[in-house]
Parts: structure tokens; sequence; C-alpha cells
């Protein structure tokens, strides 16, 4: 099997490890939305503004159906660079992994079976409230009974998102909940400026420490659900956080609401975690006693431009990909180089026609 | 354990009682609706006309929470007999079995997370069609992905249905495939004259073969939903269709596109399976070589007038009640008297006071 890096709590990330290779692993995609990503210039995820609202739907039908229903093509950069539900989809189906779509708060529904939650998009945290408090409730409620249910039927519940802007939401919601975050983005030259212009004036209306609060505040509807489910499965399954930034947000809030941590990792890739820029690896140590896993999918190896661009800073992590590459890993034994073969000739089942 | 009462292939009966016993359960409780529902005397399913929408999110939200959030009181008939919904969630909780809600096509969406699927409702089958042939082709697409994911979380998918006027498009749909079927209901002294006159009505549609096209003239949207399901999920994964007349309709339909036979049981209640009018036992035979699972869960020796009504020939059955309370047994070992004196505390509990 590959070695992955490991930070924070070894021995418990070994240990995590160890307990999961003969379980049975479920993929659940939580797909949302913050008006925050209006802003021109906090995402690139989407071909251009009007077609960000698509990527999270978009994201869901590529990895159920291999294609999209709602949108022509895959969801991509405005230069063609591909969603990383490319590398997400290659792994879970390399493992047989099962996978459930959870809409929490997603503009556009996607056209196929999903777990609805009637969470409302997030507004634009530069301009506005995101949601009230009774909303925040809301979100946490349902996201414990999905995840209670959902840790009831496997051993390790690995949890992914799609929010286009939520990297900005997340470093609002850690640092009006006093961590010194800095954010990573699916864009190279991160866009710092703007995005600590827009943190700061969200987090000006600030004026409680109650964390329900603080998300309903400068937040989105992602983090309070996500911290639900999470706070609820770890109780009785193990629970992947996959992701990045978002993932650091998640657990700043579900600390303050209650886990199992015993239970829970965060797993991503080594471009999140080897990105000098965002210092991830300090942030989660500083949130809670949970280790990270990281994964090099050796994509700098690629003969393909869009997927190099992966390990080059552009969509470092999304849809949950280090998290589903890792326990792909664990379940196959497979190393970074089988997984570039096979994502390799994913990729060329989509752009070589 | 509980001695049940078999039907059909015993043999295969018994070998899937035996395979299950160390297995694992989930509930899938699949709500919709008819306005077939809506022609005065057709169904008690509801305290008055404008409270039937209400049922099967009601049904669900009970189950969930132990009371209702869009109404008041638990669903019950005119005259105060309570949702069969209270034997399921007796039986789901005394085994720690874990459900999940679907909704397709009910009229008011249940106050909890559940899986949607985009269907609509049903029209009412004595004046037109009850859907078009392109929503039934989504209902059989939709519940083919939903019972694939599903059957691949679990070892037993127990299927249940809250559907109010669901015997009378049942019963349509089952003579128009050519079943000599007769309908039992939540009525004693079934209204069998009103019924036939909807269903000769509906027939006179017909005139087609195609069973997409007879359930989009007088079925439903739960029939070919739960129909997909079945087709899919029995291909990995044990099935049990928990219900009396309706899914004997969905045997019938799910006959036409493709099941496995070997992994399929139907599991009711001997309220269903010794109701000499509707003859169910034989109907199945002619239908599929699926047998036939029943429990007498005692509810005669109740002190209950309310539960001693489902021995009497009120809602004999519906919301997955006998296959949950076998389910319950199998797991657990307990016998009808057990589950009495559980059931009877939740009775006390829920109208003591």
């Amino acid at each position: 099997m590959e070695s992955f890096e490991l930070f924070g709590n070894i021995d418990h990330a070994k240990h995590f490890i160890e307990n999961i290779k003969t379980g049975k692993f479920l993929f659940s995609f939580v797909i949302s939305y913050t008006e925050t990503c209006e802003i021109p210039g906090v995402t690139f995820a989407g071909a251009d503004t009007d077609s960000i609202k698509f990527t999270p739907p978009g994201d869901a039908e590529y990895l159920h159906y291999g294609y999209c229903k709602t949108i022509d093509k895959i969801p991509m950069t405005p230069d063609g660079k591909p969603t990383p539900a490319v590398l997400t989809k290659t792994a879970l189906e390399s493992a047989s992994i099962p996978h459930l779509t959870i809409n929490a708060g997603s503009k556009i529904f996607p056209q196929l079976p999903f777990i609805d939650t009637g969470l409302s998009f997030g507004k634009n945290i530069l301009t506005q409230d995101a949601m009230t408090d009774s909303q925040v409730s809301h979100a946490v409620d349902y996201g414990r009974i999905v995840g209670r249910t959902l840790a009831s039927l496997t051993d390790c519940l690995i949890i992914g998102e799609s929010i286009p802007g939520g990297t900005t939401t997340a470093l609002a919601v850690l640092q009006a909940l006093g961590f010194d975050a800095k954010v990573s983005s699916s864009i190279p030259n991160n866009p710092v400026e703007l995005k600590n212009k827009i943190v700061n004036s969200a987090l000006e209306r600030i004026n409680s420490d109650h964390p329900y609060n603080v998300v309903a505040k400068v937040g989105d509807s992602m983090i309070p659900f996500v911290a639900g489910m999470l706070s609820s499965a770890s109780d009785s399954s193990k629970v992947m956080l996959a992701g990045g930034t978002q993932m650091a947000a998640v657990l700043a809030f579900a600390s303050k609401i209650g886990f199992n941590e015993e239970n829970t990792v965060i797993g991503t890739t080594s471009y999140i975690t080897h990105d000098d820029s965002a210092n991830f690896t300090n942030l989660v140590k500083k949130i809670a006693n949970v280790p990270i896993i990281s994964i090099d999918p050796s994509l700098k190896n690629s003969q393909y431009l869009g997927l190099r661009a992966f390990s080059e800073g552009f969509a470092k992590e999304g849809v949950g990909a280090g998290g589903s590459i890792i326990s792909s890993m664990i379940k196959t034994g497979n190393t970074s180089k089988q997984f570039l073969e096979i994502v390799e000739k994913e990729y060329h089942r989509l752009f070589a026609t």
C-alpha cells in the first residue's frame, strides 16, 4: 500500500488506518452554495460567473453518471482545468465505495436522487449575514440526523463538499472563532487581498461569541451541517473529513458543539499540506486533536496538463478528492502510480474525443 | 424466536430467514400520494379529507421523532384508530434497525432529511391518467439508483410505503396486468363497489399492454419507484417488500422490468394473509416465485382498543408494519408476546395523557 504522510497525532492516524482496512466505506457528498462566490475573483470553480452555481450539482451528477445533466460539460475553470471530482470519481469507482449526494443549500438541484435538508444557500458575507441563527440550528439538527443514519450503515463515513467560494466563508469562520487562519484556494497566487477584505468586512458584523451566531453572520450552510454530521456520526463510526480549509472550519465549529476526536481524521492531498501559504497542518493542530492523513497522488507525473494542474496549485482539493483517494488506497492497496494510471484513463475518456 | 407462517416457496423463505439472521437491516420508507384518495370513501387514512395528504409525511416524522411536526397528532382514522406506523416504530426501535425516508411523490414534504426523487404525486385515476410514460421511466430509473445505493449499505433492505388510496391504484395495476386481484384495504367491509367502479373506469383508458403505459394510466408513483428499487437492490442484497396489496402490484410490475426472485420475499401481517376477501397468498403465487413471510402480532390480545383494531381489519397493514415486525423478531429473537408488551408501552406513551 501507498505510504501516506501523517500529521498531528501519528499513533491515532495509524490506528485509524489499521481499523478501517477491512471495513466498509461510504462517501457522502455535501453540495452547497454561498452568494459570496459571486464577488468577481473569489472563485474559478466554473467556466464563468453564470455557471458557478451549476458546479455543485454538476459535480454530483458527474460522480454518479460519469457525465452531467444540468450542464453540458463537467465543471471546469475558465481556462479548462477540470473539477477535482475527476479524482474523486476515479478513486471511489476503483474501490467500489458507494456514495450519496446531500443537498445542504445548493442553488440548483442535481438531477439524481439526493438527501434533501430544506437548507437555503448562504448570503454574500461581504454585505450581509449569511443566514439566521435558527437556520444554523436547523443545519446542525439535520446534520446530526443524517450523520447518525449514515454512520449506522458503514464503518467509515467519508464527508466531502462542493461549495464555490467556500474557502472565504471558512476563513471568516476560523478567524471569528479565534484561529489565525490563512486560506488556500482553488487559484494559485490566491487572491489574498480580496479575501481578507471580504473577511474583515464580515467580521465587523460580529457582536457575540456564540458559535451559532458567528456562523450565521460570516459562514455558510455547509459548515454547520457537516459539523452536525460529524458530531453524531463520530459517536458510532469512523469519520474522515475529506478536504482542506473548509474542513478546518467544520472542525473549529464542531469543537464548539462536541464530537468524538478518537474517531475522526482529516484526509487531504499533499497539495494542501505542502502549501506553505496556508499553513494547514499547524492550523488543524490548534483546532483539535485530530490527525491529518495526506496523499500525494503523483499528478505532477501526468502526461495531461489538466491533471498536472492540480499539483501546480489549481483546485488543490475539493469534492473530497484527497480523502477519497486515501480511502480507495486503504481498501484496494493501490499505489499513487496505479492511481495515476486509472485517473489518466478517466481523463482520456472525458477529453480525448 | 417467533414462528412465522410461510406461503409459497417455503424452502426459499426459510433460507432467506437463516441468511439474514446475523446480517444488517435497513428500513426504507417510501412516501407518496395519489389524488385517487380524494374520492370520498376510498380511504380512512386521515382524520378527515383535508388531513389525508399529511398522513405520509406524518408517518415519516412519527417514525423518526416519535411525534409529528407537520400535524399535531400522529395520523389516525376519523374515529381515532392510530396509523400502523405505531407497529413499525416499535419494531424498528426494539431491534435498532435504522431507517431512511424516501419521497416518491408525497403532496407534502416531511420535516426531516429525506431522499428526494423529484417525482410528483399521481392524478386521480377515476378521471385521468395518473402520470405520463416518461414520469414512469423517471420513477423506475431513480428507484434503480436508490435501490443500488441502499443495497450496498445493508444485508437486507426492507421497503415499506405510505400512500393513501394506494390499494385502489394497486388493484387497477394488478387487473390491467392480467391478475384477478381482489383488494384488501384499511377499512373493514372494504368498499368493494366503489373501488371496482374506479378501477373499471380507469381500465377503460388502457389501449396498450406496455407495462410503463399501464402504470402511467392507472397506477401511482410509488409502484414504479419501488419496483425500480427492487430491481437493482435484489441484485446484490436481500429485499423484503413489507406490505400487502400494494407490494403485490410492485411485484407484478417488477416482473416486467426484471428482478432477482432468489433474494426477494414479501413480509406482512396475518391480517393480510388471513383476509379471505382479498386472497393475497394466491395472488402473489400467480405473480412471481416469491414467498410470503407472515406474522400474527397478537394484537387481538391487547388491552387497548386502538391496537385490537388492527386485528379486526382496520389498517391491517401499512408503513411496512408486518415486514418490520418480522425483521425485528429475526434480529432480536423476540416473540409476538414480547412485541405486544413493547407496542402497548408505545401506545400508552402516545395516548395515555
